[in-house]
């Protein structure tokens, strides 16, 4: 049995996951919850090294972040990409003035010989973030994305092509060869260690980038802990992005359960909404079904507890 | 004799050059123009490469400076700046977010093989610059102070201490083996050269490293088109920046006709200002009195009108 005041780790990509990320950060003892961040999605450009998924979860866990676009940082201004533009450089990945100034500083400091571990961790606690926050790991993997138009990878399908080729195959280069950030692994090998949350994000694209690490998906099979994933699919429909649209083009069923199946061999619990409850079937796991839309602060919080609630019933 | 359509070639460093630079290219046909711009003050900050003096003339000839300042671009926002100070970056140099774009895109350039000649001439062209803008070589030149602070990087003495330590002596590293633009030596070598003007820039942080490229002393000497100083001290005081701080410090006169004494192996021409007309002494060269004080465009226009003026009269 797991204490409730143990640590909590969460796995997560850019905003879906984040919404949940933030709120298990307000329902808990802050410093319990370790988030863990996609770096498949980083990328250099620019001569930058961007990494969406910690940046937004940066941005959100701060409270820097823009609800209104749900990506970026509030008070954002846009006048280096205006002068960009007037010099030809490229344009189709937006970067605001004041998100500038983490890739600019990260990939100083990268280049310095920090690890992105060391500087993610200096970043959150600059920015009053008590949780901690971890890339996956701190050896590059680069998800690449076998499509109808070519091999292409992730920001050029994401962002240059608005996800709009056909899925194939998706393929996390280097993963293999990619060393977990050692504070996962000890957190799962932790006996203290409350919880595993899979967040609500694309389960291809964000969260098996991770589970494509050496042994990481063996130490969550193993651990003490239960393993629940939030299901990222709210009466047969993707809340946002292009998850939908790939489980199709994967051959999936556009289903709650086909979420559940993909992870099955390390679940420990699943929680779907209660708008999928007549479909889900047969998944021989526990199942919770509660409201998993977050459009408010409200519904995160809400979320976050229902998550600690159903898990401490196992 | 060289003919009034002829080219045009103007040695300058930052603001002060610029605005004679500005003044001589509103004056002549645009395209007779070519401004050689001192690199001695590139650095690499933030993991960008930086070349102030480039800058400042690409702002003042495309109109994009920012007459407040005196530096930088007009419109300016500094998000980047609030951004990265509450990440722990480095604050002492200030990047307007407009300008890092010029930063950001030269050195991804650079890094992709482009020659820095290459990239001034797209970015001049761009921003609808007719005339031509030459870095004084492709291959690094750093200025450094030996001060009675010890041995630092112009930038360190300049912006970072203000220009306050005692400057015992100049040294102009890797300019023994700099290549001086190939476009410089052939407008030199160019019978159809009509004049060099030395722009009222600071002579040993702006001017010199120019001079100290391998054959360009020489090539000014000996070129047919007459040279021509302009300068930069007004009724023995510099109009801005350390100029007669340095002079001092060397060991020099505060006094115009210590510049002219300076340049005296390459001068045919000197323009002074009225004021200095008195205290010039014998400099064993012609010399023009004409108001030098730039506050105003039409100011930049008139003084470029004088030089022309007073250079064909030789």
């Amino acid at each position: 049995m797991t204490g409730a005041a143990g640590p909590v780790l969460a796995l997560s990509g850019g905003v879906g996951g984040a919404k949940l990320a933030l709120g298990l950060y307000r329902v808990l003892p802050p410093e319990a919850l370790s988030v863990v961040a996609n770096t498949g999605d980083d990328f250099v450009h620019l001569g930058l090294h961007v990494s969406p998924d910690l940046d937004t979860l940066l941005y959100t866990l701060s409270g820097l972040d823009n609800p209104e676009t749900g990506w970026g940082r509030r008070g954002e201004t846009w006048t280096f990409m205006q002068a960009l533009a007037s010099l030809g450089g490229e344009t189709w990945f937006k970067l605001g003035d004041g998100d500038l100034a983490t890739h600019v500083e990260r990939t100083r400091r990268l280049a310095a010989g920090e690890s992105l571990s060391e500087i993610t961790d200096d970043f959150r606690r600059r920015l009053g973030i008590r949780a901690r926050l971890l890339p996956m790991s701190d050896d590059p993997v680069r998800t690449w994305l076998l499509t109808d138009e070519g091999r292409l990878d992730f920001q050029d399908y994401f962002v240059r092509r608005q996800a709009r080729p056909a899925v194939r195959e998706i393929l996390y280069d280097g993963a293999a060869a990619a060393r977990p950030q050692p504070q996962i692994m000890a957190a799962l090998a932790d006996p203290a260690l409350r919880l595993v949350v899979l967040c609500p994000s694309n389960p291809f694209l964000s969260i098996d980038p991770i589970l494509a690490l050496p042994d990481l998906r063996a130490a969550l099979a193993a651990c003490s802990a239960p393993v629940v994933a939030v299901s990222p699919i709210i009466g047969g429909r993707a809340v946002k992005g292009p998850t939908a649209k790939i489980m199709g083009e994967l051959g999936l069923p556009i289903a709650a359960a086909a979420v559940a199946r993909h992870y099955r061999d390390i679940l420990d619990l699943y929680i779907a909404d209660a708008a999928d409850a007549d479909r889900l079937g047969d998944l021989d796991l526990p199942v919770r079904f509660v409201p998993t839309l977050m459009a408010t602060l409200a519904d995160r919080e809400a979320l976050a507890r229902a998550v600690l609630l159903a898990a401490a019933g196992l």
